[in-house]
């Protein structure tokens, strides 16, 4: 399964995705990259059905190009009986940022309601990270015509995705940034590395393997393919462009980051992600046992991020990012997408 | 500093190490590797004065190509005081394998007196991990023409062995099997995978940098010239050579291990370190307040370590390797390096 392969099963001129980024890509970044020839994507797991319909639309008003748009495959579990503790470590942060009190988390828009909106939107891709969507859900998106990606970090999560039918599968590398997609083991036993999971998921499974974690540019494409990659996903170099939503100090941080700048936490949203090390993420790591699970941590922190983004604070807003982050270049997203593109030879 | 540079800097054919594994790797294996146009390396770092003058003796008369002898680069903690916590951890396995009690352990030989004989002996090039040598070594080393390799797990390590005057760098990535080079900072923070470490490190330092850490094949080496690596290091690949010196049950269980089988442990040997889950693993992960300090838990659990290698027993011995170990394949070890140049394209 070669990069050809995937360019025409996508229907994209070059095999390079921009990665859905909840809270940083934008569909003014996916509809940039996608008009320059690569796949853009839309993140849409934090977003209500009304503000998915709108980012599809808006997309559409931008391309005419194919797009992805990701969610993230979970029920949620039962909501915590008691909160007592994770509100006693946000309330000092609510009020050094002047937001009053935290509060009882609510869960948010369900995976359900937003995959019932996505079948209506028609989309062209559909991704998902963090477990597999029931097959009444897939079979309805093959129904569409819309073409499925799921998320890997290890081999036995690959072949579950090839069993489920998707068309492709991004193998996740623990070098990634943000949330990791492991759905099939405790996350600390699936940290294997871009470099590790490419030959061995190549290997096993015979859908094309979309690589992530670590790559930021032509040389990380060029050996991306060389482990039998059909193509590449990248995050944090699409993070510092300016159709990125992000703040500007959290654009900084990831600039001047180095490589052992970022580690895995749960204090953000519950569910262990990549990104650079800062006071919250510190606080929350030693504060393990007062960690909520997902989504109610990350409903619980929202309100200091939003605050934090605001006040242009990066030491309380999740900073995701990948360990080569030192490596982002501020470029418009399509001048990203053409200097790849010719840096990989292409 | 290209692939050539390397190969004309260290007289080698091909830009390939056979990395030292103690415990492992032979100067069987490493005259095979030197023979066939690879860097061959001895493992000295668990060896008396004697032993290594013995080893380096039988690598000449093996072959009369260069060669690299590797040791920790360490001062040893104090003895520790109560280790009866440590004993009584041993206890039940000592018995299982019927070879009495664990006694107090012993601190075996300092890298001072393994770098006093390795000067006598006047090899061709010196290699260390654990931490940078001082500069009376280094330049003692140097006087003699000797040439010299650190291991850098991070920039920052990179940059310090530089400032060292080191020939050339391993970038061990976070998927590299057996011990952590780590030396300047905790280890966590520092398991930075091939993929991100490579780019960093050779935008980062003027030295030829050797990748390692997940490469098994063709592809693995040119996925790491991609990055700009101008050498590889393999370990795990060599591990399943017949002229590898670990029991049968290891071999089995690196060519029978998926990409989720190993994890870092102290419970070996004091000193993080990436294994095969096992038996032994769990049962120190499990009491990681009693594992003693690198070298004394490694001496503590030698005695078990042999006699478990002899009765063939997996549980109880470290099953070191790295996350790509289900790619290796059992071939002599000049046929493995001839089938790497191959598939590499050389």
């Amino acid at each position: 399964m070669n990069s050809n392969h995937f360019s025409s099963l996508f229907n994209v001129r070059y095999p390079i995705i921009q990665a859905p980024m909840a809270g940083a890509s934008t569909p003014e970044m996916a509809a940039a990259v996608a008009n320059a020839g690569g796949l853009g994507s839309l993140a849409a797991a934090y977003s209500t059905p009304a503000q998915i319909a709108e980012m599809v639309a808006r997309m559409r008003q931008l391309t005419d190009r194919p797009f992805n748009v990701n969610l993230f495959a979970i029920e949620f579990p039962p909501a915590p009986d008691d909160v007592s503790a994770a509100l006693a470590l946000m309330a000092p942060f609510y009020q050094e940022l002047g937001i009053g009190k935290p509060e009882r988390p609510s869960a948010g828009p369900t995976f359900e309601e937003q995959t019932r909106v996505l079948l209506e939107l028609d989309i062209p891709i559909f991704s998902f990270t963090f477990g597999v969507p029931s097959p009444t859900i897939l079979q309805a998106f093959k129904a569409k015509g819309t073409k499925i990606i799921g998320t890997a970090t290890t081999v036995a999560e690959g072949k579950i995705l090839e069993a489920a039918g998707v068309n492709a599968i991004v193998a996740q590398g623990s070098e990634a940034g943000a949330h990791r997609g492991t759905f099939n083991h405790p996350f600390e036993q699936a940290m294997v590395s871009t470099m590790a999971l490419v030959p061995q998921l190549v290997r096993s499974v015979s859908l094309p393997i979309i690589a992530s974690g670590g790559i930021m540019d032509g040389k990380g494409i060029r050996a991306a393919l060389e482990l039998g990659a059909a193509a590449v996903q990248l995050g944090t170099a699409f993070l510092v462009c300016p159709e990125s939503s992000i703040p500007e100090c959290y654009k900084k941080a990831v600039l001047n980051a180095t490589d052992d700048s970022t580690q895995i936490t749960r204090a953000f949203s519950g569910r262990p992600a990549r990104g650079i090390r800062n006071r919250f993420m510190l606080e929350g790591e030693a504060h393990p046992e007062v960690i909520l699970a997902f989504p109610w941590q990350n409903n619980l922190t929202r309100p200091m991020r939003n605050a934090a983004a605001k006040a242009n604070n990066p030491e309380m807003l999740s900073l995701w990012a990948g360990q080569a982050a030192s490596l982002a270049r501020p470029l418009k997203a399509a001048d990203l997408l053409r200097t790849l593109v010719n840096e990989a030879g292409w």
